[in-house]
């Protein structure tokens, strides 16, 4: 056996860990009891502990070692020593207790927001940020930086990326992103709101869901579909991959992107080689990357015409009441764009703006410029210079997201790079005629297969900006996520 | 820190990850998608195995040595200290690759049976069936045994029983049981079938399921209910119990006495002493202890005329073309008794038959007397010797049960033992007023504190016999069980 080989076999050891404290998570935000929280932090802590241990044990760096020093030739392998050792030297840089403790105030720091963001009570997760805000710090010191803490944080979530770098390109796209936000909004108000006005039951929403799932190629017999506060996609082992939405019984759109952008998070994870699992080969590249999947079939699919001219009549099957509103009508209210308070549910035009607004206040909250009590204020005071309003509450304002509470600080930037590489992939695949000839029928194999050969094949093997480049040709440029805005929102 | 409290430091690590087997295996059972099985696997496996060693490691054992050796005074604590030497013998006795293998063979097993159920396909389920057997065998090798291997099997889930003892009494009652059987069917030949007739929405049902268990006292901060294709509870932490029930659009009866079944397992499991998780302190005595408390309740409790007075009513308004069925026609119909196939839905008559039949094929499937390709011939002819008619297909005969594909060999004796439990500890508890006014009236509360008390507070720090004898007097008679059975079904 190869040290690679040996190697290999601590991962899928690691991964087994990994996983579980996926299905723990997963189990966690889904179907949990109440009162289950203590021991539940306590396993997952435990797992996380356990895995760390070894990605860091003296015997998996000596394998590492040998590993490197019989450098093997296929690229693929000599793909994953070089991030074993990347991740291996970071997570070097943290002490297992760090690990756990993180995993175990996260834990708390989950429930703590799901119950303060039903309250609107910023005071009872106050406490659980700070502790969430002190560990980032803590580990952005431990790994180092050379600009600002920040990025220690973002290049866990958009290797390469740099703080700065992503503050000018926002601060660049700012007037442009804010004066399509605009004039999209002025030219939605001739739209007389409430068309889609309407009981649409649960159940129902989750028929179509599912339908349309299936029809952007996700794989039922490898995944599903649950309900929870905040729609996310986890993976729980290959072949397991897990999306989440939420239900508005007033508005079947909100469930329904919500499962389109996740289950554009599965399509990625389902397509990753399943055989290199726990591998830099068989992970996501990015979040960067991740949101341009997410983002195309949510925004690139989802809210196009072609698309619904297959999919309107089928709502209206399943509810009726949708059957007196015509496709032009429906397309002028589904693409309606107005200043909102709840990212999430944002409209395409408007939605870079809540990034922005994150990013900047993520950013002082890691370099000490801001203090946790003053979140609320400041976010309210910059919603309001970006949106014209204020948020009523802390539920519609800075208590909407649950990044903070899950540790992920660092990761909000990667919306808008997503919505950049969403918009410059989808383009450049347009470009096929098979794919565009897909697209008008709502044929989305031809899409996806490209994505895989593109895309998911490549896993973490290759850099994010090697990814977009090879597939586009070029390295993200904003302009194609511009063009698309403009195009289909001021037009 | 004394000997036995960092013996308990130790048992609390091992149960962080016994739990967490329970989650993963709880998934398996509820959400779990199909291609996620083989890592799944793996998983389970996986952290079974690190259990299995921590619990065999000679750190624990030199602690378990240091905490005889200082033996504390108090009994809990010395009752601990005899549990865990009992259980680490046990476990060093079996190879850390046996428990892994057995996981991962059970893994597979079970969805496996799950498919070869629904197909009826007995061939597809023997393979696995073989080798479960032959890991059960294996483990009653290295166990030891004084009479026959299956002894070392029934004693996983009765400590104390022998087989032949349980033998003796089943071959006691069997006449009795068949009598009362062939009794009350004929008894039932005058109601005519079909009061109940009707479609029974999934949903209602689960409200009702719901109101019910809450009634009986099973916390929903502290657990919940899920649907699955066999009714189960299992724990997956102090505070975390869950259950689950299948449904039949034409039959709320089924759901429910599931849910009246499987609550009785989690009220039993919410009452252990939860500081003492994972210490015998703080485990169920034994399965014809758990099986007392799920009977009784599905049983004594959920089959009289005083529960139905009040919960008849409720059922009529979730259900409307119930409220023409008046509450004696509705009692006749329910307690009818005929011989059917499947045990779970078996009424309380004819029940104690499929599990004569079960622990006899089971004793000598392990003994060699019997092979596994003849066991769809032997169950049905002993099924027609036993109840008159033969089973149409394997899915109403041998392939019925879930319990062999989880390695559960030894473990359906403990239904009957159940039985005889729950009828002698009903019938004690019943002599005090108040419990006897509150069942009168539906208050579940005095029961279930008496149940608290006498039961559920002493964990597996007694013997299973010592605690039937401390609550009602005497070591289990069957007495109890043949004359509540007369009473109600022969009368």
């Amino acid at each position: 056996m190869t040290a690679y080989q040996s190697l290999c076999e601590v991962v899928s050891e690691i991964s087994l860990l990994t996983s579980t404290e996926a299905v723990l998570g997963w189990d966690q935000e889904t179907y949990m009891p109440a009162h289950a929280l203590d021991h539940r932090a306590r396993q997952l802590s435990y797992i996380m502990g356990k895995a760390h241990g070894l990605l860091t044990a003296k015997k998996t760096r000596t394998l590492l070692e040998r590993a490197e020093a019989e450098m093997p030739e296929d690229p693929t392998q000599a793909a994953n020593i070089h991030g074993l050792r990347r991740d291996i030297n970071r997570a070097t840089k943290l002490p297992q207790k760090l690990v756990e403790e993180e995993t175990n105030v996260c834990a708390h720091a989950k429930a703590a927001w799901a119950e303060a963001r039903e309250k609107s009570d910023f005071v009872m997760f106050a406490p659980h940020l700070e502790k969430v805000l002190a560990i980032a710090r803590k580990k952005a010191d431990l790994f180092g930086y050379d600009g600002e803490p920040y990025d220690a944080l973002l290049d866990l979530y958009e290797r390469g990326a740099k703080t700065r770098e992503v503050a000018a390109l926002f601060e660049k796209l700012r007037p442009q992103l804010a004066e399509i936000a605009r004039e999209a909004v002025a030219k939605s108000a001739s739209v007389k709101p409430g068309a889609l006005k309407g009981r649409y039951p649960i159940e129902k929403q989750q028929i179509l869901n599912r339908e349309i799932a299936e029809n952007l190629g996700f794989d039922f017999e490898a995944g599903r579909i649950d309900t929870t506060a905040h729609p996310f996609c986890t993976t729980l082992g290959p072949g397991d991959v897990r999306l989440t939405t939420r239900y508005d019984e007033n508005d079947f759109l909100s469930s329904l992107f919500g499962v389109m952008h996740e289950a554009g998070h599965g399509l990625y994870e389902q397509g990753l080689p399943g055989l290199d699992y726990g591998l830099p080969s068989g992970s996501a590249a990015s979040l960067g990357i991740h949101e341009s999947q997410s983002r195309m079939w949510e925004n690139h699919v989802g809210r196009s015409r072609t698309f619904w001219e297959k999919w309107l009549p089928r709502a209206q099957e399943l509810f009726p009441h949708l059957r007196k509103v015509k496709l032009d009508a429906f397309m002028k209210e589904m693409l309606r764009s107005e200043f909102s308070f709840i990212r999430v549910e944002a409209d395409e035009a408007t939605y870079d703006l809540h990034i922005l607004l994150r990013f900047g206040i993520e950013r002082r909250l890691v370099k000490g410029e801001l203090a946790v009590h003053d979140v609320p204020r400041v976010w309210n005071e910059e919603y309001r210079d970006l949106f014209g309003m204020t948020p009523p509450d802390d539920s519609r304002g800075c208590l909407q997201d649950i990044h903070w509470s899950m540790g992920g600080l660092g990761y909000f930037a990667t919306y808008t790079l997503g919505n950049l590489n969403a918009a410059q992939l989808f383009a450049t695949a347009k470009k096929q005629r098979k794919i565009a000839t897909g697209l008008e029928k709502c044929d989305y194999a031809p899409l996806l297969l490209w994505l895989r050969d593109n895309v998911h094949s490549k896993g973490a093997a290759l850099l994010p900006q090697e990814i977009i480049t090879q597939a586009t040709g070029k390295p993200t440029d904003a302009k194609w996520h511009i063009k698309h805005l403009r195009e289909r929102y001021v037009g």
